[in-house]
């Protein structure tokens, strides 16, 4: 990839944060020989903002964009938010004003206006719509139940959703953009949770005469409150949002952000941090650039050099891009 | 309906080929205070040409719409019956094909083309998305096998459709048409097979804040084969299609149209035909406008008078308006 772009590799990848992919290799040999390719990545906008776990596709999406001047297409699945959310009292009109706010988050990142078509499904799901039929008619109940674990309680509307996300894999869902290019090869960064989508896609893709979308996974992003835990969108305390004012980010990676250092300064000092389950140096690893700056706190973190107070001001001081 | 719209009513009506309904009196009530409805129905493309059953529906419409001078839609459904198709060897851009087709046969019945919306599903779903999801997040899976007989081996696609058949019954789907008037009384004149999915759409229509559409339901139409018979869109000898030429017509109704009369003329003569099974009698209550002729034909074909080969030609002369 350094040797195709002339750029170093991202972070992300040195980090093995983005750790497994699928074909990935494929678009690389294709792109070598001259046939570009385009990137796709969404989000579900189930909150007002993002949190830094939702970015890393994005800035990682934003970055490959940058390197192989790319086009890239953006799935904002406010449908999906209001068919799969249990809160009866959130209309699909409030889904759809979530989708707007994130795209402002999203864009932020710094995507290149003239290659990036970023768009709610409901805004957009006419010109997806025969791909999504092909799809759907390739895909049993049975076999997504199995992927998806859906139930016979669940509404009518989850059922067919796995095609809805599957569609932008297929440049022909995107005719105003592609033109007669039906065919162009897909991209699609995106977390490891979101692979059942895509392998489905993957499989059905031959079936319809298209090319199987590549992908390339990044790692579970941990709560605050530790390695194993969720973000939940809903529990403010567990993220750190994009839109949180310095001093709620102070006060919630002082307050929140489990802490692998010893319990009282002299323990700290006699055996040192423990970096595999710190979050302040588990959030530095993903998004401190600089590779010596972070291997210098991992070695006074985990000797004891570098106090708990410390590290967590490095990642409160941190900007993020 | 006679004292609302000064006119006579339909043959369809005198004879009870329309001969159920759903609320139909609260929309004639709503007319009488001032409030116009609009009307609904649909077909799904599944074969070149439409047979004398599915005009029965578009016939009846249009007389409605003449009469009350209301807005109409139309659906044609070519999602569905690629979703639904068994054939794997039509693509949806064939069922789209035959949408097209349809649409020319469905409009020359007569519609007001200032208040008529013709409309394909796949050139169309955007403004329906919104009511689509809804409708869908208002269903169960186990609802909907329970109305439609799905099972785990269908696609997922057909999970979610009856939303979209659903979908026309609100006028909130057509921003354009009925701009801020978003619940408008509906009308659905339908073939009674079609009933299950707007008893659904009753159903759900509470839970969004929506008015229930009413219903008038049309019965049964047979096969030239006889009464008890179905006519296949795939079986060109069991139905009379509307591009049927003189010479098919002819051929049609003289070998196929299954016959009420004597085995031989003498036999007919003694005994009479049997208007309650046979073909041409039955065709002729659907479509001869005349009820003094329609009585006379009765009379002379029950008592012998009548021959077979005259009932026949009786069909065959009949022009369908």
């Amino acid at each position: 990839m350094e040797r195709l772009t002339g750029r170093p590799l991202h972070p992300f990848l040195r980090r093995g944060i983005f750790f497994s992919h699928r074909d990935l290799h494929e678009i690389l040999a294709l792109y070598e020989s001259g046939t570009k390719f385009y990137l796709y990545t969404g989000r579900g906008p189930s909150s007002d903002a993002l949190h830094l776990g939702h970015m890393i596709p994005f800035l990682f999406t934003q970055y490959l964009q940058e390197a192989f001047q790319v086009p890239c297409v953006i799935q904002l699945t406010d449908d999906e938010k209001f068919l799969f959310s249990k809160d009866n009292n959130k209309k699909l009109e409030d889904y759809q004003r979530l989708g707007w706010e994130n795209a402002k988050d999203i864009l932020a990142v710094g995507f290149d206006v003239e290659r990036t078509f970023i768009f709610r499904n409901t805004d957009y799901i006419h010109s997806m719509y025969p791909n999504i039929l092909k799809i759907q008619k390739a895909v049993t109940y049975n076999q997504a139940k199995a992927i998806f674990g859906f139930d016979d309680s669940d509404n009518i509307g989850k059922h067919g959703f796995p095609a809805v996300q599957a569609a932008p894999s297929f440049s022909s869902s995107f005719p105003q953009l592609f033109g007669s290019q039906s065919n162009l090869p897909c991209l699609i960064p995106c977390a490891i949770d979101q692979d059942p989508y895509f392998r489905m896609t993957r499989d059905v893709a031959p079936k319809l005469g298209y090319r199987k979308p590549a992908l390339i996974h990044s790692k579970f992003f941990p709560a605050l409150q530790g390695e194993n835990t969720k973000m939940s969108a809903s529990v403010a305390n567990t993220a750190i949002y994009v839109s949180d004012t310095a001093k709620q980010l102070k006060t919630k990676v002082n307050k929140y952000a489990f802490s692998g250092g010893g319990a009282t300064i002299e323990e700290h000092q006699k055996h040192g941090g423990n970096c595999d389950i710190d979050i302040s140096y588990k959030y530095l690893s993903f998004f401190l650039q600089d590779d010596q700056e972070l291997e210098r706190i991992r070695q006074d973190y985990s000797s004891g050099k570098m106090l708990t107070g410390e590290i967590k001001a490095k990642l409160i001081q941190l900007p993020i891009k």
